[in-house]
């Protein structure tokens, strides 16, 4: 797109944008909220989140002095405007890709991301402790922390606040309340969110408050707490109530006022709290009206706002999709069943149970650690939950698991979606840790499927009385099974399968990663090397049988998984025959000691050794050191 | 202690109090306090929690009936007069030692105990699973949440407060604040609930309530909600602001008064908080008057309150005073250290740095999560910090020092106290997870110091310049160093270091263990048996070099750690040996895949194979195979 006489074309850097006038703001918004939207559209990303903080960005850098200040960004899905407007709108076009700038803050890519955002609600603990240090090291720079109203059902978001109210500190904490999460907000706070900026209420303007704050803008702030009323109807401040000063509720869409309202609050001393509504997918009409859909809606047309799709003929399901279906089913058939899912009802598809079971389904809101705690709590009264969380946002429920489930020993089945390598959102939602993490957890069983039908017989199988905790862990996106609706049949707990006959050489694999070991395998017959495949499907407990077995008959192995190689399913494969005193060589092929970065996940998995190619080669390599 | 004309001695189950008259219930009361406190004098636990919910537990089970019903108790510090009450009045003296009565609720103890209770916080979400079951289930059984304060500063407690609100459900959550945690409790929730206390404040009696009071009561309730006031003061309520009724403060030591409120409570429908306010100690002076100290104070003499310590003549120290002191040495040298625990600032020793650096410690109120990401937060800002959190308890943080640490690579210090088996408070306390689940995480320096000195001199070497996150864990109690007061030197990361020469098996030990095992060695010189030690001090980075020469001179190899097996530090040296290429035996002792109960640490090393004798089994069974 071009822009002829474009303000945001000449904004490198903050200070560009400084040397405007306020009056150009809503120009340089306008020019932004295109531009992002025109770049979204042929290269996929976080959109309606981006849209719905333009006014917000802007005014910061305006009013603020980066990266002598910081800024928070809580998730980060919203930062887009912010890396446009600090020296990388002309590599905009590389976001998400390998080699390209992150979609997320990462203060790696530059000194104007403050902080690491992929995980929600961290924004307040970490702008907290910076704002301490601030105060300690006598220095007078800014922090703000900006954060959804759906971050703040966070625990971590809540532990900020109690402990922001004690530290000596002048945080600015935006609460950019758009009523969302990617599926819309829940729980009491988003309830008590929506009350403080729909009824009347009094909002005190402080003694301490008066005296910084110009007479002008005084009678404006007290406009924006809707001027004086009881509280004795239906209100009560909770952030106040913590002693953190409350300001708002305001517009978030006026850039103008917003740049006014900052300068003020700049001036505020102590921790504080500025409420701003927005919009998600502010300015872009479709998304407006289905923010859900338009989180991150792939591409698009800009006029139409119709999402292209790619070519879809005759393709197998995402995973999500069979694991939406697969519960349902079980569902009907067993009413102790319920889903519980921390605000991610469309991302792992209960969206199927929840539109026909809605008693029995339970978005948590933002709150890893509260919906394995939650499930353990139904599990112990005699239900089933299946407790679905992305496999890098469980690391916030790692006690949970241990201390609330597998201690009792309780009858529920987790499901680990977007296990591996995810791709374009990189690092921070990488699903690299949990097999080597739940592994060393007594009590639990763990799974992964090869394919989708295997996924439908696990589920079916963990559901089965007494079953233990039971852990299944799948991959984002689809499969290898156009025909994928088996019939639910009972795998046995703990028992691996071989798909491949072979010699000498045996391929081990968790997880549909089997598959490229199988093409891999099937390649190399043609050059007469005959290795064996086999697909553990279990983690734990391991198939000794099998493996005991596989030490008899094959002289090295090869294991293949998509999580680090560090203490991960591989190295339970050499724990054994180590233990067991077989001799055995293991090559363990995985994810390295090292955060991976973002790119699509064939990039990724080629870099890290685990695609087909790298997989032939190990497969060589060992039958030629034989 | 006889009681004649007891009526505790009466007492073995709930329906023994019930056949009671409410008249009779103080006598019960003080007998039961009688009995805590006589108790406890002489097999020490967890008293001054006890003292204070004496009243709160027998109204319970006066009104409610379990175990149909479920009492879910937060930490469970404060559940032993609930267990004396529950048909173990008579093994109450097997309390927390190996094969008795555990000390903390424990469902597979008793069928009256309705959930786990180690780690605090987790009562309103486990406690919401249950009640939510009911009404799925179309049952009228009642649960009932009690939580302290100090655990409603956790986010997770947070985090089912805003679920409760939305959930169809008959929770009764009843918040004993004795306004401390284990040390006093900090955060604006405190400060909140103190001002909710002691300020005038409106109280609505919601209409639906009305109906389900009777008249009598209605007046009752009214009265303690200190009259109608005006809230235009100070005043608002959380609670009521996050959907969830609330009622009192109430004066949680008079039984009558609580079973009348109890009893209407139960009539009403919906979410509902009574808030109760307790002494900590109550009834016990001198605990009434220093809560801290009596926590967990040991044996006393019952009639003068004096402790009655085991007598200490030239004793090497707690590992936990030799963090304390060191920490505060260095901070009094590099004006970057700062502090950070989550609310154990006397249980690990920060208290001497707090006490001459107050600003520059935090204690940031029960909430893991949130000190790991504070401390992250103060570390990229260019401080130090040293974060100090029970190993157990680290496993909320799982998330935060991957996410918001890790991946950041920041230069901040992990202090992990409590690593390994602690004893009496059993299963939710041991610290068997970390090294597993920690050596997975990239760019983390994971080190166990085998003495005192070499405590200090890791805290030395991890708050050097660049050294990125550092962890050191260390277990709970008494070193081996009379003289640990070492000179601060740095050591090389990475290293490890022989203790003493052998051939043919070297055992290769992490952390204090070690010197079981150097015990182990020297007594079998006397049999002609001469292993090799080596303390390897660093898990992660592993001495590689070292490992290489261990391999090119010994046979086999023992590794001993106090974590468990599944992925541990004798995994980590499996793996190096099986990926060079080195054939090498190696035997892993560490803790089993199963959680360990409580006892004394002697006992339970022994039983799982890691004391003196087993490590001696071990290596002569190791010559006998060579």
């Amino acid at each position: 797109m071009e822009m002829k006489d474009s303000l945001l074309n000449n904004i490198e850097y903050p200070s560009d944008l400084k040397k405007l006038k306020v009056e150009q703001l809503p120009q340089v918004c306008k020019e932004l909220r295109e531009f992002i939207i025109d770049e979204l559209s042929h290269n996929p990303g976080h959109f309606a989140s981006s849209l719905g903080t333009v006014e917000i960005t802007v005014a910061l850098h305006y009013v603020f002095d980066m990266p002598n200040d910081n800024f928070v960004w809580d998730v980060g899905h919203q930062a887009y405007g912010h890396k446009i407007l600090t020296g990388r709108r002309k590599t905009f076009c590389t976001k998400r890709k390998l080699g390209g700038i992150s979609g997320f803050p990462n203060p790696k890519e530059s000194d104007y991301d403050s902080f690491i955002a992929g995980h929600a609600s961290n924004s307040i603990s970490a702008s907290l402790g910076m704002a301490v240090a601030t105060k300690l090291e006598k220095k007078d720079n800014h922090t703000i922390a900006i954060i959804g109203d759906g971050a703040m059902t966070g625990g971590l978001a809540f532990e900020g606040l109690n402990n922001a109210s004690i530290c000596d500190n002048n945080l600015l904490i935006i609460l950019n309340d758009n009523h969302m999460a990617i599926d819309p907000a829940v729980g009491g706070v988003s309830d008590y969110l929506l009350k403080l900026t729909s009824s009347p209420r009094y909002n005190r303007i402080r003694d301490g408050l008066g005296g910084y704050i110009s007479d002008e803008r005084k009678g404006k702030l007290t406009r924006l707490t809707n001027s004086v009323k009881s509280l004795l109807g239906k209100q009560q401040n909770m952030f106040e109530g913590l002693n953190i000063r409350y300001f708002g509720p305001s517009d978030g869409h006026d850039v103008v006022e917003l740049v006014s309202l900052l300068k003020d609050l700049k001036r505020i001393k102590g921790p504080k709290l500025l409420h701003l509504i927005t919009k998600k997918g502010k300015g872009f009409k479709p998304a407006e009206e289905a923010a859900t859909e338009w989180h991150a809606p792939g591409k698009f047309d800009v006029e139409t706002g119709e999402k292209i799709k790619a070519i879809q003929t005759d393709q197998p399901p995402l995973f999500q999709d069979v694991f939406g279906h697969t519960l349902l089913e079980l569902a009907r058939e067993n009413d102790k069943i319920v889903g519980v899912t921390p605000a991610m009802p469309t991302g792992c598809s209960m969206t199927y149970m929840m539109h026909e079971m809605p008693n029995r389904t339970f978005d948590v809101g933002i709150a890893e650690g509260h919906a394995v705690t939650f499930s353990a709590g139904l599990a112990k009264a005699g239900m089933m939950p299946f407790c679905n969380i992305y496999s890098s946002f469980m690391q916030r429920g790692y006690d949970n698991v241990i201390h609330d489930v597998a201690l009792q020993n309780l009858n529920m089945v987790f499901c680990l979606d977007r296990a591996g390598l995810v791709g374009a959102d990189g690092a921070t939602h990488h699903g690299a840790f949990d097999i080597a993490a739940f592994r060393v957890v007594p009590n639990l069983t763990i799974a992964s499927p090869i394919n989708e039908s295997q996924l439908r017989k696990l589920m079916f199988t963990a559901q089965l009385p007494d079953k233990g905790p039971f852990m299944i862990r799948y991959p984002r996106g689809k499969g290898v099974q156009k025909d994928w609706h088996c019939e639910l049949q009972e795998l046995t707990v703990g028992k691996g399968e071989k798909i491949l006959d072979g010699e000498k050489v045996a391929v081990l694999t968790i997880g549909p990663i089997g598959n490229t070991a199988a093409k891999a395998i099937c390649e190399l017959r043609e050059e007469g090397i005959n290795a064996a495949l086999y697909n553990m499907i279990f983690i734990k407990p391991l198939d000794k049988d099998l493996l005991r077995e596989i030490g008899k008959k094959f002289n090295r192995i090869i294991t293949v998984e998509d999580g680090v190689r560090n203490g991960g399913f591989g190295s339970a494969v050499t724990e054994f025959f180590n233990d067991n005193d077989i001799p055995m060589i293991v090559r363990r092929l995985g994810l390295p000691d090292a955060f991976v970065e973002h790119g699509s996940p064939d990039e990724l998995y080629s870099i890290c050794g685990l695609d087909k190619e790298s997989i032939k080669n190990e497969i060589k390599h060992q039958f030629s050191a034989l």
